[in-house]
């Protein structure tokens, strides 16, 4: 199966600055790829703050385990992460390589086992041979350089089309800062905590619980607000560290009372939505990128379930794979919801086309000028339940022959 | 786009014998389709105790809320049905065609508009021009004839491949019964309630409140136990009729303590199951029938929500479509599922092979052996949590090319 970059690629990828203190290398472990790297260090010289959420799966893989344990620990010297192979549902074994992993890196870095944190994507069940690569990280940590962010970015790719990088740079009470993101997730992409892999590293001082504090609050309305099959992974990983270069004049931000938190969190929501629409633009097999509007809930929750009922049915996303107007199954999607609605209050849109409402089609629908909007390549749908002020807003993609086809072989 | 009959359906279309005083009859109105038959009417020569099931969705059809308020009524002598358009969210002029089609009936059959039951099944939110057909009604009452039983099931079909069909004779209380069900449906299919139109009508005597009860039992482990894409229709009709023609020495139901209430039930459940696989068998573009069993969980509810979380997985479907071992991805939905369940207790086979164990990967795993299994027709999943006594069964098929290509250009 010959593989083309996601048509609903960014025009251009991103220009990643080197953060200083932040070294970066990648290295070719052959764990399942051939001719490609498949194994990322990233080292902070100096110990970084460190935040972050996995997925809420009820079988973590074992460095979701190890990144949760060494979260209490607050500091970052190392981040370690692998594609080709998820180590989830390995058992005792899997455990074992993933203290090894650590154990390795730390000694190759003078550290603690729980400054290092890991990141395993790939085949769910299949033993991880460690072996093969814990010979390489002594070379890794010699040559790892600041910059590199693009190699980065394409080290952790699985079914990734593109590499999905992000960078921010802007006055946080006077001083400039940098944040700079990497992700990648393709499929199993749901909103549950992260649901891919991704790191974010800023050179603001910035201490760990605010952090937490930070990325709880912005994964909501980015990572959490998209989907592509409604499977969650066993393996979601999000980060966020702050190592603090940017420190002279710089006082660490302590409490959410700074006034600089708005600032950085405000910036961080943007770059984390960025990487997030990045992801689903490279959902396997997407032609169109579909944004669902759902307003007039009872409450914000009640829109985001009919939101995510739109945007994972597979009736819908079929529909706008075959460019066909049939807003029907958005009725059906907010009648399967399960949470409150009313079908006579009802009105939809399809971008600025009004194809429904108070219950039955819109008198001025015309099959031509909608079905005309459906070839676009980016999808708005909007509902109105006309029954409170709950909004929500979720992106997803839709469903072809190529999903089928990308997840029908994928360990082959 | 030629469509083929279902690899999975059955050898042999079964025939239903004719029932004493129910005449069938049906007609080509051309509401959508050219060249075949899509109106069905149902007479009962006298009245038929009646109970039934719908969709829970938020946004039901018109048809299906005329039956709601006709069943307190009790009373059945007529039956119509069409394929084509489902008359929903159409608005108050979809409730005038609905009122006009009972109305026609009524008229047709001398009998009152609640004693009509309606069913739509098709394009949602395309208004229904019933001035085409309504004049067809009395050439259909006088054309209806006893038997005619795969007519009735052929002209209610949309994309389905298969007309679908059981039958059961059996001994009730010393009195030999028949029960003649017929079902339609291929996708938009679901559990929640009923899931498509079926129309079920037994000699039997039975009383509407003791047809309800029996019906409501039967739907949970049969229609509300499959699933083909997760989406639920606004359309949904189960309907179960008694005519009360064997009545010979056959005193009618009246309590579920009289000792043929056991006996009908378990024959009704068989056959609801019976029509239920059909409809998974017909799932658009399906190849493989998947059963999919969770035991050991703490109730039967969160086994169910499990099972069902692995039945609706895109990716576990896509896995089987491609004949792919990949039982990770039955981990995932596991974990995705949001109840209880302990990575490390799991268990979980293939048919007969135990695939993963105590959270890993069996030690005597065999890729060839299980790769072998996968090019079944028929699939079954058997996960084992170890919490408790938690147990349920569902069935689905996979999710293929075809499924999209059939609904990226359903209306067209």
């Amino acid at each position: 199966m010959t593989v083309r970059v996601s048509p609903l690629s960014p025009k251009k990828i991103e220009e990643l600055p080197p953060l200083h203190g932040v070294r970066i290398a990648t290295a070719e472990a052959g764990i399942k790829y051939k001719d490609r790297t498949d194994l990322l260090l990233i080292i902070f010289d100096k110990p970084a703050n460190v935040a972050g959420v996995f997925t809420r799966s009820k079988c973590p893989s074992s460095s979701v385990e190890h990144c949760r344990a060494s979260l209490s620990h607050g500091v970052a010297k190392g981040v370690v992460v692998n594609s080709g192979n998820a180590n989830a549902f390995t058992g005792c074994r899997g455990e074992r390589t993933t203290k090894a992993i650590a154990s390795a890196v730390a000694n190759a870095l003078k550290v603690e086992e729980n400054e290092i944190f890991l990141a395993s994507t790939g085949v769910i069940g299949e033993p991880m041979d460690e072996s093969r690569f814990l010979n390489l990280f002594p070379g890794m940590v010699a040559k790892a350089e600041e910059g590199n962010w693009l190699e980065a970015a394409k080290a952790i790719m699985t079914t990734d089309t593109f590499p999905k990088l992000a960078t921010r740079r802007f006055d946080c009470g006077g001083k400039s800062v940098v944040i700079n993101g990497i992700a990648k997730g393709a499929g199993m992409i749901a909103p549950d905590m992260a649901t891919m892999l991704s790191f974010v590293v800023s050179d603001a001082a910035i201490s760990s619980d605010i952090l937490q504090s930070m990325l709880s609050e912005a994964v909501e309305r980015s990572f959490n607000s998209i989907t592509v099959d409604s499977d969650t992974s066993t393996s979601d990983t999000l980060m966020l560290f702050a190592t603090g270069e940017a420190k002279r004049g710089f006082p660490c931000i302590t409490s959410k009372f700074d006034p600089r938190y708005g600032v950085f969190a405000k910036e961080l929501g943007n770059l984390l939505h960025d990487l997030a629409l990045q992801v689903v633009c490279d959902g396997e097999g997407a032609r169109h990128l579909i944004e669902v509007n759902v307003m007039g809930a009872t409450t914000d929750s009640d829109a985001k379930i009919i939101a995510l009922s739109i945007a994972n049915s597979p009736l819908v996303k079929t529909a706008i794979a075959g460019e066909d107007a049939n807003w029907g199954r958005v009725v059906m999607a907010v009648g399967k919801a399960g949470v409150e609605a009313k079908r006579d209050l009802l009105a939809i849109w399809f971008g600025e086309h009004r194809v429904a409402v108070n219950g039955e089609r819109d008198p001025s629908y015309s099959e031509e000028v909608v079905g005309a909007y459906m070839k676009n390549q980016n999808i708005k749908i909007c509902v109105s339940l006309g029954l409170g002020h709950g909004e929500a807003t979720v992106w997803s993609c839709d469903l072809t022959k190529e999903y089928v086809a990308i997840n029908g072989d994928y360990r082959s």
